[in-house]
């Protein structure tokens, strides 16, 4: 999907664009466009954080409509902790849209991304309206992207085109985010396109689902954005009989939808900030799904564990560690811990031997782990990645 | 107390000692003993990670007496996922010292710390054992300290001399601890050494609260450890009329050993691994205690406020998307952050001016943040430290 991301992500009656509106002090893009020519079904999912952007107050809002016609999405500024002022600048930025695409003020969506507590810069927003509305063109997604990026290192794309009946359907997902990413909402930002019919319902059920599995299953750093918000519009353009939600072709289209948003949130964490690793951390043979869950992120967000992987080290005891902190009670002895398929803890014991064959594994940039708990049959599977010095560079001199 | 330690810690019936057994590699002290010459009041706090080391099993077992005279650690092992062979390593570790010294096996309490997963060499351990107990004396709590660090930059001893009744009474402690440092049993080790006399249920009390209050109140990398174990002897040398739980004289006692806890505890994290800052985290106006503490640890344990600490920048976006994440309702506008005495967040809003002033209390080394929530009373206040390049160093490169 990568290189031929701009070719693919044409989706049937969305126009995108992204420009340079001098949020940014550096030239590059920070005011992004997705506009659908017609009201399309839309469903979103926000931040749990009680400290909510403006924007995404003002989004909450809007949602509860089912309805949307285009997202307009800043960067360089994340409209955060700004008070009754930043509401205001939401809106506004909402307004300027509108206005002068001459569609209802409540079909816009809007999203800000950047650093938190400073007044949105409205008055360059509103200045550069006319050129972004200009730009827009069917191919113009990948610049949409690009406008929404901060400290990512590549652009996010994922597509997918299928059949939902006998009509073609596409699906196309773009995405935001290197840092304060962790569970419940764990992109930044993430918007995906369809031309498929389907229900409201459906559409919002689905989206959820794919969401959690996706989305809600990485750990970059263990933070919780205030802005997180990941949306989805489908116009109905590729006529296929309406999806609902006992509809035989759900299952089609939540194929494609969470191929999408899988893609999305593995590019998320591979270009987590100052990432050298993507690591799949399984947990299997937990008593509840819970269980596993709260383990893997223990593992996940344990400093110790991310800066062995960094450091190429097959540290299993910081594992097994950060395993025992996560307040759950468990048969120790009955505990197994993977790197790929080399077992290195059973029996309450390390395993001695295999160290060229786990050097080799910690060498590559995908590294797979298995715990098995040995206390029931449920599993949870996330991606996370290592801690190193750009993490801390980057994090350190990204000031306020 | 830094200066003056190995001449303050002399504690009237204990003796101790420090030596290299050749446990690390390189020739450092790796063997330490604690000697009561008579059996001491003990009380002891461990570890709640399910994954307890072998040291701290056989400890749990023995510390039901309440008896204790002699404290036996190695680093630069940890004898921790050893299995049943560990467990046998840390009774034989026991053993050795016990038949020496001529007294029963079970006043002998061990504990390791160092690497995990690695068998314990205790033939090394057997041949220093001579050599170990010869060498005991009365001023010989330095080298004991000495012989328990493993990446500390430097030793942590504390004492406080005081009256009981018409009695004077010391207090000796002593802690390592610089990386897997965090809630819920704090340190890797700290033994306290007094000649008060305190009666069981008194010592053991008054030894868990304080704990509470120190230990279980800092946090350098939210990583517990399998082996953190907090230890003390009383061996009533002193004469006072033995304290009792009703005693007016436990609160004398309480407050000299709050003081010895807290001064280690601070040194743990001043020597956190890779730590330049020493962080005070203030939660007030909270609605119970449990959330006021939940808060803190939320914002100790953000990689991105440690970042930022390191990076000497007043982000205070990064405080309350940090407050946020805690999963505790907030009235966004009544919350309040504080540097030092410099608001910086109010009524929903960052507050602008004041730049130099900032800058001027993220030079030191020593930064105090007050967070304010408007829901309550209570109260709970946390010491951390950031998060540096020379972290990630240490710890990608510490191998297994």
């Amino acid at each position: 999907m990568k290189g031929a991301a701009a070719e693919v992500c044409v989706v049937p009656g969305f126009l995108a664009n992204g420009i340079h509106a001098g949020i940014k002090e550096k030239p590059q893009k920070d005011l992004s466009l997705i506009y659908s020519t017609e009201p399309a079904q839309a469903a979103a999912v926000f931040t749990t954080n009680a400290f909510k952007a403006a924007p995404v107050l003002l989004d909450m809002e809007r949602i509860g409509s089912g309805r949307a016609q285009a997202i307009l999405t800043n960067s360089g500024n994340a409209n955060a902790a700004t008070g009754a002022e930043g509401y205001r600048d939401a809106r506004a930025m909402s307004d300027f849209l509108s206005r002068r695409l001459g569609i209802p003020d409540d079909l816009v969506l809007v999203a800000s991304t950047g650093v938190i507590g400073h007044r949105l810069p409205v008055r360059k927003i509103d200045r550069a309206m006319g050129r972004l509305i200009q730009g827009l063109r069917p191919d113009g997604i990948a610049a949409a992207e690009e406008a929404i990026l901060t400290t990512d290192r590549f652009p996010k794309i994922a597509a997918r085109k299928g059949r939902i009946g006998d009509r073609p359907v596409t699906l196309c997902g773009i995405a935001k985010g290197a840092g304060m990413i962790e569970p419940r909402m764990a992109t930044m930002l993430s918007y995906v396109m369809t031309d498929a019919a389907i229900e409201g319902a459906a559409l919002d059920a689905v989206f959820r689902q794919a969401v959690a599995e996706s989305f809600n299953a990485v750990s970059v750093d263990g933070c919780m954005s205030t802005n997180d918000t990941a949306i989805i519009l489908a116009n109905g353009r590729a006529g296929n009989p309406p999806i609902r939600r006992r509809s035989k072709s759900l299952a089609a289209f939540r194929e494609m939808l969470c191929g999408v948003l899988s893609d999305l949130s593995r590019s998320m964490v591979r270009d987590g900030e100052g990432a050298t690793k993507l690591i799949r951390i399984t947990v299997e043979e937990a008593r509840t799904a819970g269980e596993a869950r709260k383990i893997a992120y223990a593992v996940a967000n344990s400093s110790l564990f991310k800066t062995a992987c960094f450091g190429q080290d097959p540290n299993w005891g910081r594992i097994i560690a950060a395993v025992g902190s996560a307040g759950i009670p468990l048969p120790v002895d009955a505990v197994a811990v993977y790197f790929e398929d080399i077992p290195v803890f059973r029996d309450g014991r390390g395993l001695s031997g295999s160290r060229r064959a786990l050097s080799k594994i910690m060498e590559k940039a995908d590294i797979g782990i298995t715990i098995r708990l040995g206390t029931g049959s449920r599993s949870f599977c996330l991606h996370t990645s290592d801690l190193s010095y750009e993490y801390v560079k980057i994090n350190a001199h990204y000031h306020t």
